[in-house]
């Protein structure tokens, strides 16, 4: 089989399917409608699995819309997606600390989801109200991974890398002002963090963590799913 | 009364008791056996309250102690104390974060005690085991200030905040390594903080934090100490 | 009583005010008028105090008080507020270096006054003009805390630092350019500063410095207030 | 049973263990050997899987040894094990980018076989030379977590992303000199990685990536392992 | 001959084309349409060379070309020239590692090209689908120089440097987000690059490296280009 | 007149005498007893005025005046100095804020003395205790030109600057710790400072202060020193 | 008389005047058209020499002039000016690199202009043509002091600095990208040159440079201005 | 041919002699004697051209030279030598701006004639003295390839870069103090260089610049060598 497709603007990498389990998947900004479209298009028509474009605009997505059949867009988490898989039982718990890291925790949801993980939301649980994490200490706990949310000082990563068991992917987000530097500061802080085995994705990133939690999952095999822990 | 004794090396600020409570405090680094007795002298001489200098290395303070009469020394503290503070009724409530922030802790500690506050101090306490937190949620909340040392991410400082109503003074620590950045992580972060009101102080410096507590406590009319809240 | 209140977008901290002494405050910014009216409603309603909603512009502001009665906006401060608390006599002297600084100390100043704080503002005092500081000693020597907001290398903090025995809490002020490093410089130099106790919050957050103020006020028994010092 | 053991220099987190799946590890830098000593046989005592000590000097390793039977050390490592747990059919493949790399690998190594994982190590396989990659694409591809430990710019993190469908957690290291900036390039490098879903722990920390595929490990169930993927 | 032509705005250094081979080169951004039509005719007037503008907005080229007889406008590129030289044999290959890097590496060849340089471009072989560098192989070991433009993590550099043994020209791209820090962490990691002898240029400067090949081909007599190797 | 004198390890720029007044200055850090030697002697034979070596060891200074007659050594300032100017009647005062301060400025003493400015120091006036400055006040506004040398915030540099008409030159100094950054807050601090017109040299260098009001004074032609303003 | 004109939104240092030789100088941004009436109106009746408002946009100027008789504005420099001094025999020559730093440039001949000093400027010299700065040798050996404006990698302050005797102070401005970092580079730079007292102010501060040199015109009796030297 | 030789502790990367023109290159720090006695035996059996090891210190390379033959150590330089090559024509001229500069020059030209580069070092030319250079500007003109060794503010580059027409490789040097930030200052600086197509490797690499220039000696066919221009 062809492993890359050359459309001139850009060089399809067809073989990630086959190589990672899921095909290329589409970075929105600085790309036209037209270029979308294409690499969308030979997306779809080489590889079996689901299509992603990430952080496309509701213009642009529109358009790409009219264009190639059968994609849905998500205009809060600005995800365009193609042959989503069916949910399979590997559970996703992404939780974030604040209202304003909400965007960004929609973005991971909406591609675990794409990628047929059994997610589950839950917003503004910021360390600074602990009764509010207490509450939900349960469903974290009964989660096969863990996404934290959490811009201005990410303590939230800490504090959940501390109560569960399983895998944690902390992403900064770039919301607060002065000394958050634009979740450089979260990003360093997550990083530093007392509580073994969280790792750290780049600020903003709902995708990579989504990604990230992909590959673990890929890690069981699927049958396995479910399975008393 | 002069405000100011010119000693050459030296010119000591003799009006600080009478201004700000406290007598100036001699920062030890970079000062020889002879500057150090010469300004802890001249401060016995003309002010009244406590005589502090930090940050002294044992031989040091050995020698100065054989000069001057009266001092002790806190080896842990790397403190200096001549004159100390009957203990009052405000009460300090010391927490750290790990084993390794214990040299901080204990500085801020020494002076908090030295000049006449009610301290406790509890190690060990970070968020990655928040039932240790809870444990000592009952002492914090009885605190009439709080101070919090932590390095690494300092998320430490956002989950006190959020429990107590007293004031929090917050002291990043330069232990960790990597993404810690000898202490700016933590400072950073320890700003960003998603609780309320919470105040910090520069890298290390338990000898601000507790000044800053000794300032809050002057706040209060001295006959009030220990009044219900 | 429920300490959470969840409306799905929020999770509301209603213990706060029996835990703090304050019902949590809303922070305007990327919430939409209903998100804000939601929370305020639920806040008036199972809460007691004062319910404040900060950074909030004025479209939205007036969106707000159109569906919730009883509420005051505070354009220059952005600041919306129910409830406020009486005046009490705990003093807060607000203190800014230059014209610039301006809209922050006026958070700081509508934040306190709203928490029942006695709170006078002096502005325009910048150490260039030592006279302009030195004029107004003895109001400052007076306030039983001091708020000071100060933009480019922020050593108005220092300087009242130096002045004053009562708590001094530094606000560094992103106004400046090139090497102000959008209040970094500040910031740092306000850590670094030679003025022992004097303790810092992030850049441009008035609120920050009101909340710390207030956490210090209460670390006072009501009655004893205006007590001689 | 008690959650927590308090030594008075350390407050011992005991119910790590069934909460987390590993007790406890004891950071060594800061400790004595009789705080190492009593940690360590307070875990002993209490918990009953692996109890490991991190980055301890030979001497304080050896002095704890003649204290605390039972336990090995790895001097390359340098880390202390307790009671290892027999090796399981998840398998760990740490690849590493120049000789300097090493004594991270190596910890990496050392604490994924601690716990019970079946690691490989393959040293020198820098992307400057793209063959020797290439001939371990086959061991990576078998891998069923990827932990890749590179200094300099850490390009190695995103070419071994792009060749594993494999969890991939990236260890950026301090080594290099100018423009390494101490690790700090590789961490952001690593952030910035054009490879999806690649997750980093902080600079040097073999711990915390041997850590993180723990978690992973977890997160199939025990008698799955091994399964056909 | 005169050395400098003084505009009054601007001192045209018209040694430059005898000194380094090239006439001066027109930064556009900050002057206005009659500026750039004074320089450029006074180069047109006093040199015989290729004369070019750089960064020059569409409406202003437009502006600039109705003045000055002779020019072209490559709008993607957003550069002006004004006889260009003859295409010689000396063979550049620019490489960009994703569609994002396009506008640089569309400077990058139209710089190369309008002095002379036989250019060749490809896109969009980012180093996460490594079959795709691997295709074109050949083609970049048959360059005399080889310009790789690269943003994120900027890995392209030392995969390409370790492939080729001609000169390797990096430039980092500013796209990206978050831990890119606008491009400053692809400039670092090229410089920490693990191949040796790979150059730096500024952040989005196609333009420098552009020059820098251009005076690399003037290391080699004209007579011998296409010479074996 | 010869203008460079080449020694193989060094080119003497033996025409800076005549052009900027003051012949080349020796960095002594990196060179060994005889290159010192050799420069040294290089100076004193074909220049007339003042020969001065910088941050020179004590043992490396005995071992040059052994060597090259006539010289003297200042063991604070660490500066070789042969043929001093006679003083004239420019007169410079150095102001620092710490005593942790002094050894820079006397480097800036040393120097100015050298080259034959009236030389004034005042230790000890850092603006936490305001009055030691206000004492010296007249000193200050008597001076011909102002050195001020201050770590930590170095806000002596902004009141300092406030309070005089004459020249001021800043020197951040590397003192303090955590939040002073090596003195990079101090130099950053200095620029942002609210006082106009006063300028910065580089952390730590007393010389280049120096070197600053060297050039000052020579803007006044020599028989006017000492003139009524 | 009284040294400090209370409006309300700002005290005005009105000794200033008598203390440094010039009014206080409004700076603009941020500030109302009444606001700026007020100031400068103020400054008028109390003061006698030139009074400036800086960096004004050109609406708020006209309608400053509109309110208060006798001022007229620089539209290049944005600086408004009323009162200007009689041009003294004191020479600066201000040197600018590139015609981006123009606007800086011109803020400097605007501000000393105003103030007196015999102003001349010279653009577009920068390094790379070293011939166009050796044309210009004899004018830079010539002036009392000499102002460098330079972005980008700021080496013109270096190369200046060692040919000429007088003071020479050095603006970094923020033209350039990527890793010209906004005029950091060329403030740092700036500071690390070679040639011994060179000074800095703050980047973009054409206003800075130009205070400096009127302290340094200040330090020179005025009768004995042009004197030979 | 066998591709990788695997020592185990290394895997040597053969095939790098056949690709790009030299063997792999030993980087010295970190590894022992055995481990480079490893690597050059094996580079020096399945290899042809130089070997070189670099950064290796006295002692160390003194046990390499007693186990493998042949080789010469050249301690200024720390860089051992086997097998190198004949000197060719092409001319590369090293200029270093100060005596600091000189560690990093030495390995530079070190490097260059190992692999066969005629080179020739100029030192101590910087800017500040503007005679030195133009006194050299002949040799710098004649030069096939300029590498420009500078610390501080790396002025030198952007000069030197104006002055010829051949490539320029600069190097910065982490000498200096203060705002020079161990190199950082100059490699931003030479990066933000006003000459246009200077190149920039890492701090203090003087290997890497030589290598750079290997790339572009071999980009000429080596009968050419010499040939006019």
């Amino acid at each position: 089989m062809r492993e890359v497709l050359d459309l001139g603007y850009a060089r399809i990498d067809l073989g990630r399917e086959a190589r990672q389990g899921l095909p290329e998947v589409v970075y929105g900004p600085g790309k036209t409608v037209e270029q979308i479209t294409g690499i969308v298009s030979g997306l779809l028509a080489h590889n079996s699995g689901p299509v992603l474009a990430t952080r496309v605009a509701p213009d642009t997505a529109a358009a790409v819309l009219r264009r190639v059949d059968g994609g849905t867009y998500d205009e809060e988490a600005r995800l365009l997606v193609w042959r989503p898989a069916a949910t399979g039982c590997f559970s996703v718990m992404v939780v974030a600390a604040g209202t304003s890291d909400r965007p960004v925790a929609t973005e991971a949801c909406a591609v675990t989801s794409a990628v047929g993980l059994d997610t589950t939301v839950v917003h503004d649980v910021g360390v600074a109200g602990l009764d509010r994490i207490l509450q939900v200490r349960g469903l974290l706990q009964a989660a096969d991974a863990v996404v934290v949310v959490a811009g201005m000082e990410g303590a939230l990563a800490s504090v959940v890398g501390g109560l569960v068991r399983a895998p944690v992917v902390a992403v900064p987000v770039s919301t607060g002002y002065g000394a958050s530097l634009e979740g450089v500061t979260a990003l360093l802080a997550m990083h530093a963090s007392c509580a073994a085995g969280v790792t750290v994705v780049n600020i903003d990133s709902g995708f990579s963590a989504a990604m990230a939690v992909h590959r673990i999952a890929q890690a069981r095999p699927p049958a396995d799913h479910g399975g008393s822990k």
